[in-house]
């Protein structure tokens, strides 16, 4: 199933899309809900981001190839994390599919994508283990995690470089039932190809994530946890648009605009 | 005026406090709200979270006493902040005045509070100078952020160091119109004093904090923003119960308990 968060007049429902049709429903489709019985055409509503997260986690390393190129551009030796550290991102920065990635005036040429798988929580998880862990997971979406990387190597929490204002895209949609292993990650900008990626090899792949995250934090309903992303990423510029598809999901697009 | 958040049978509502009563309120304070003309006793209800930020910003290092003798502690040279970088917690670890801080099993000895003030933020703000800030600022409450010592040394995020369940009590209220230069934050355990400082004798002060952060993030209404302790925090172990007091807000209690 494919779930959504659209608009119409500036109110936010989630749906259900089937084809290029939404299906309203009333409620998160992980609480109590009610199919409305409205139909809508999809391409007559805005999509907006498919969930407002209570904690939003991120994974900040997750790929070898993304560790050793990374390393290699910057001269250094790959450091593999040697735990699960999950990190966190900031609600202000969170754009849906189609909205516009806004450069701030003063960010630097190394503007640049991270196109990442993330796990939506569909019910309360706290203490579970790896094997359970995926049944706490509602869906899939695609998340971009813009990041500008001269404040990414001087702020000391990162704020600037990954939380500013429109830097997290996120959607366009949810779909449960994904299958992890047949996905592919392929980022493109203006329609070439810059990335492409097996997106479930991950160094710590999601359940060890989730099972890890719980021995210590409560994750709530309509959480998020973006999974990281491999490959070494290129620049953006104003006028560019980014795009993020992953197989079995579909393809978050976003331009980016200066400010 | 004293704003809290409180529940009777479960269903949270805003109030205003007046001496040992409180008048319920319909709506955010910092929204649209109508005073419901229900007025409770303090003693009957159960104090919750004054607010549920959709983003939880919190400073790092922020008083130069701080840096200075737990720089002598650890044997290294004090390093101050250059600049104000904001962080960020998550709401998986607030609980309310009166909750239990729940000392994981595998925690160390090194389990210590951090009194903080705690401004909560009434309208958007975004691109605001250092002189209009304090406009945007709804009222002010206590915080602890309560810290894993060996974790925080571990963790490269701190996720779990300063993340955990119940590792952030926030309350009991909100003071609006509060007098910044005149407040003392008082620390105790057990009823002994351990720590007492100007609350407002920061590195970078709160109007410093938001002018910088909203140049690149949108603060949204609800949000809280802690500002960091000074002094050198003590350890706390099950049976304590930890009281920070701020003059002119009142006193954040809560007991520590084992896992």
């Amino acid at each position: 199933m494919k779930w959504c968060r659209f608009s119409v007049g500036g109110e936010a429902s989630f749906g259900l899309i089937q084809d290029d049709t939404i299906a309203r429903v009333d409620g998160p489709p992980w609480g109590e809900h009610a199919v409305t019985g409205q139909i809508l055409q999809l391409a007559n509503v805005k999509l907006e981001i498919p969930v407002v997260p209570s904690t939003f986690f991120c994974v900040g390393v997750n790929y070898r190839d993304h560790v050793e190129r990374m390393a290699a551009k910057r001269g250094s030796k790959p450091s593999y994390p040697p735990r699960p550290d999950i990190g966190y991102r900031a609600n202000n920065a969170l754009i849906a599919h189609g909205e516009a990635i806004v450069k701030p005036r003063d960010a630097g040429e190394q503007f640049q994508y991270e196109g990442e798988l993330v796990a939506v929580f569909g019910k309360r998880c706290r203490n579970v283990s790896k094997e359970q862990a995926l049944d706490y997971v509602f869906g899939w979406t695609i998340g971009n995690d813009v990041s500008e990387r001269t404040w990414q190597a001087n702020d000391r929490t990162l704020w600037r470089a990954k939380n500013s204002d429109t830097f997290k895209p996120m959607g366009p949609w949810i779909v449960t039932g994904a299958e992890l292993d047949a996905m592919v990650t392929t980022i493109r900008i203006n329609d070439q190809v810059t990335e492409t990626f097996k997106t479930n090899n991950m160094i710590f792949d999601a359940p060890t994530y989730i099972s890890e995250v719980s021995k210590y934090c409560t994750i709530m309903p309509g959480d998020v946890m973006w999974m990281g992303t491999d490959g070494v990423p290129s620049n953006m510029k104003p006028g560019d648009v980014c795009e993020i598809e992953i197989s079995g999901i579909g393809t978050l697009r976003n331009k980016v605009v200066a400010e």
